[in-house]
């Protein structure tokens, strides 16, 4: 069964990719640039990921229709915040319907091509932050796919109940390629090790005993809570 | 309170926006451009129908994005088939994921600027075509924007149960300037009048004993269930 998966270039969606690969789906991989200060990186990355398996990879422009959009996330937003991703102020990174936009071009790509499936990579580490991450919001999207196709596409969200570590695990017995990709959120080409984002993820690799294969600035994990 | 409206540039929507602002609604119109034929001129309709009601009006362009789609309303499609809105031919009219997305992007605006609730046109007299006007994707395109938007935003429907007849003694009353509005889905800038969209339109004026202020190349109504 063909299948679109969202690939953003971040250790999630990489290993969403392998998951649907390894339930053989033909995999299209779509990436979005939509404004943000990281957009450049991680379109890179998603690229890099998706030729390392082998599946084609098309990038679709948001950035205009997104131009008004709020968050510091976006080029146009403050400066992204530091310390620990169930801080407070990591909250300033919501970028207003993102993934309910991800998903809804998701879905009439997978509609035009015949594709049964769109695969996300939402999990349970950006629950507590990202309201279009949560599970409710997932089976909602999920709902309205469904309605709107006729019942002809599902979305998956293979990791939706999964830690930044379990799926780190899952990806590592299947030899995901990590070094490809990008997780920070800063605008600039090495990861700074100190946003939430980079937070998160030196703690999975870190709780595994395992070392990042990325380059950073700093590695150091920040205590739970501090965030500026 | 502040709302964005959805606006088509049709008879549906410049209703809709009476609507909003006989409830008070501060209104933010929004138009998309995405590569459907009758898109152009649709647009400038919309800009018309904002600016006579002294609404702000913006144009989004998702043409890119949705460039790949596939629906004989949109550009790179086979012609608009013609006859009764409730034939099957005009089924080849539905594009893929477009109100699940026009709606995705007016959430995120909403958030961005403060907006509680998102008002979309579609009636009854879409839903036997087109999966996302029926009310359950309504109500699931709802409970997303709440779940998304951790409650602040509403989707709005107010003809979600009316049809094009009952949205135009509606606007009638109201002195909506429907000489303004597009309604045909052909690609060229007088309304054919035989295309499934014009044929509604034109029913819903005949049926009320009323005479559709637009020129038609053709008025004249064709018998039910056929189309080509």
């Amino acid at each position: 069964m063909k299948a679109i998966v969202s690939l953003s270039g971040g250790m999630d969606s990489a290993t969403v990719l392998a998951a649907a690969l390894e339930e053989g789906r033909a995999a299209e991989c779509v990436g979005f640039r939509y404004g943000s200060k990281h957009n450049p990186y991680e379109n890179a990355a998603a690229a890099a990921v998706a030729a390392h398996y082998g599946a084609p990879y098309r990038l679709l422009d948001l950035s205009g229709v997104m131009a008004g959009f709020r968050s510091d996330l976006l080029a146009a937003g403050g400066p992204v915040p530091e310390g620990h991703y169930e801080a407070e102020s990591m909250r300033r990174t919501v970028v207003p319907g993102r993934n309910t936009i991800f998903a809804a071009v998701l879905l009439g790509l997978a509609q035009s091509e015949g594709a049964g499936e769109v695969w996300l990579g939402v999990h349970a580490g950006d629950h507590h932050i990202y309201p279009d991450c949560r599970p409710e919001w997932v089976d909602r999207m999920g709902a309205v796919m469904s309605a709107a196709s006729e019942g002809a596409v599902t979305c998956r969200a293979p990791f939706l109940h999964q830690t930044k570590e379990g799926i780190l695990r899952y990806g590592q017995a299947r030899a995901v390629p990590y070094r490809l990709t990008r997780t920070c959120y800063k605008d600039q080409p090495v990861a700074c090790g100190r946003c939430g984002s980079c937070q998160e993820r030196l703690a999975a690799f870190a709780a595994l005993g395992a070392e990042d294969p990325l380059p950073y600035e700093a590695r150091d994990l920040l205590p739970k809570g501090e965030g500026r």
